[in-house]
């Protein structure tokens, strides 16, 4: 369930690529076209770094295609680096908690997807995540487990390797209860200067993830599009379902990939190889 | 935009048909298959007659198909007639005075569909509303409006001949306005014991709305289904959007008709004739 | 933090005790004058037993001072049995799954009061939970926790002593994690037959709880008031602070003292006992 | 009924005047202690100036208090000209669309008071808005339709004079209606360059209003107080009720006068004079 996307690169009003780009992200929370759920109506986020100290969070359980605020907050806040979020819930309650990105100081963290019959898991991933920590977890949803033990493996000092050993974590917790085929989606990480994303999928095709091209291959694809001319080298998004005014424009990311964006720097992947378990 | 629903007959579970039918009308809020929006996920509202003075009336901006609190009711509440509404909001706010059933005293109105330019007629109709009821309009719709003018014209006497009136009220003023085709949709109405439906556009199709055929034809067609073998004579759905699991069971009202329903009773046609204007 | 009510006797409309009264729990959760809190404005529940199976539960975020469905519903449901708790939030999310009571099954629960540094004690306390429970945990709240301690404990065969262990297992991981009077407030507890309440604190006094005096005592005191008139023998409240309109209709409930109602019979008293620990 | 306040100067985290102040807005909204309401948690709203065009508004139906968004946005938002409003709803319903400040185009409005029997002078006043913008009135308060009524008068030349104008209006309208004492309260105005308020009531003491006195007395008085030490000349604060910790820092607004406050520039104060009527 659920769909996201990021931006990092030149400043930009949020509502150019939330509301302004063809299909973005607010327009795929009332009729997605890839995936499993066309509507993603159950409730939003919105992360980005800007002014004041480490990331803003605005989160609400409203559909984000009739959310006055958020048209007034895109179209009022600038960021260098933002995330979107929109939710479709399987099971657990529509409440704020419950909405990405989630958040714990500088990080910012989404997923699109799953962790199969977490009712059965969630006790035994809970223990595992730090004590010192437990307490912090203050929704029901699989992904703030799946951050919270990806930060007691490390996420602040190495995201991929962290979510490596998390996801290594739960497909053995998963063998052990019996559960199948326990994780699907792809993984949303950011810092305020790198942003991190994983795709990835127990068995079967993990959800799609796609990247940006570079800013120059875009204005040659588009010379028609001002404002693709006036994107910078080095801008670029990361979404899980293109938008649809962008042909040729994306690179999908393969399955079981890690991919890395540092501002101004080009797009690292790297196998996605669990550890631990 | 929007579905709707009644029941009238035996008093029921409201789930039996809110949730526990095949594509009911909380199933229609995620993913309608007829008329122009596959999702009615703007707020919801459901009207019902039973234990207290007059209709309960429980409207929530959330969606219909997410909210706990709507489950709720509807496993404990039981009534003979009630009729539930979703809503697809078409530039009006997301807010629970804009959801339907709209009440005054004992009657409850309901519409999928819209006026049209509704923004070019509304203060002429609004000053067409009688005088004493104009502060009673609470939201923003053009449905609220359609209502007070139905009630100015006599809505508590005779609904059908009062919803004649203000629908040549407004093509009128339409007309004066230089708006074209400005009416399109179904009306439902009820007083507790009584229930009346039309169907009407100012031109083309109008939305579709159907009517459960008898008990006795029900049973005959599923001898199957329990839930169908417990009907009695009498019990009918009106709906803008036919249960999936009940082919062979629906009448369609003609276009341009009332439809009038008592307790009981059969149900009976007759041609919805605009007066007046 | 909070203060709740529940009533149980003959079927009465919801209303009657919720908005008929003078200072009723929803005009407390605008002004209360006992306590800590004068505003509890961060969200309220309503459980009641009645049409359908198991209790109904209504929960919302907004006050209930302004909450037009909770007026429909009170308005509108008759209940012989039915417990409401208007809510302060100390730290916790206003979320529907931090509302009370919480439920499971036939039964109902509520708090007024907090565990001291809870976010502290909180890990502990989960691992206390029945495993096969820990995953029905939905919110942050402390009570939530608590409930499922006690329904690990055996609450659905002896609710009192379920508590007494459940408060004693909480004093003695305080103890362990150097928090100190860790306990604070009033329980409710009931089943659709009985009701079971308790006033405990760790050290000092704690919250205020009241029942109301037996049906005939009350009609003596104020033969001027005809709601009072119609009460039959066995009809009780339970009150976290007394309505303003009854005085001399209250019996202040001991600390350290658990209360005991059935259906038609009377309160009975016995002191709350801490075990285990 | 409510409360408000507005900032002029230099630009500043919002978050210093809506949390950092002692008995700041946000407080006010949980007890406040001037005027007639110590609870105004029936919703708020905040509007700034800074990126992007015009004034951003962020309207919420949650207390202030308790809303996580409010406080993620106070704290990643600076402005050097925004006015929050917290509200006290009197018989209005609970939704964003009646939450301060209103705006059209460039301009905002507030209002702390209330227009008497409004029901009664409703469809009067809604006659008397220009018709283009009839219906721009998405709400049901008596502030939008105040605002929509100045604006009709030429709020966007010149404020004091349009607010003059309406006043008159509505004083004559509710002498017809018989309806006595119609206008209570203060009511604040901006542009984005410039901040206007009104202090009025058609008898007796109007709503409390005051200005902060200038930077140089602030500094002056409390040389502990290393934020007001970062005051510069022209930063001004017009508040309903006055921040606990700065005694001597407030300019009481007189009953019947209008004040001005340009960016840099001093507060001019001239008498409210009601016209035409």
């Amino acid at each position: 369930m659920c769909r996201w996307m990021a931006w990092m690169g030149q400043a930009v009003p949020i509502e150019e690529l939330l509301f302004k780009t063809q299909h973005g992200i607010v327009d795929q929370s009332l009729h997605a076209r890839m995936g499993a759920e066309p509507t993603n109506g159950d409730g939003f986020g919105l992360g980005w770094y800007g002014t004041g100290e480490g990331p803003g969070v605005y989160r609400s359980v409203a559909p984000a295609w009739g959310d006055a605020n958020l048209r007034e907050l895109a179209a009022h806040i600038e960021a260098p680096l933002f995330i979107a979020h929109v939710r479709a819930a399987i099971g657990s309650p529509v409440q704020a908690t419950n909405c990405h990105p989630f958040r714990r100081g500088r990080w910012l963290f989404v997923h699109n997807g799953y962790i199969a019959d977490f009712d059965l898991l969630r006790r035994d991933l809970m223990l595992a995540v730090d004590p010192a920590q437990f307490a912090e977890v203050q929704g029901s949803t699989d992904t703030e487990v799946v951050f919270h033990l990806a930060l007691t493996f490390g996420l602040e000092s190495d995201p991929i390797s962290a979510l490596e050993q998390t996801i290594g974590l739960i497909e053995a917790t998963a063998r052990d209860r019996g559960v199948a085929a326990p994780v699907q989606g792809t993984f949303g990480v950011c810092d305020g200067e790198s942003l991190w994303a994983v795709r990835y999928a127990s068995e079967g095709p993990p959800r799609s993830l796609f990247a940006s091209t570079d800013a120059a291959t875009l204005k040659a694809l588009h010379p028609e599009n001002p404002r693709l001319q006036r994107m910078n080298e080095g801008d670029r998004v990361i979404v899980s379902e293109p938008f649809a005014d962008l042909p040729g424009a994306w690179h999908e990311v393969p399955p079981g990939t890690a991919v890395y964006l540092r501002h101004g720097g080009d797009l690292k992947e790297r196998p996605f190889v669990l550890r631990g378990g």
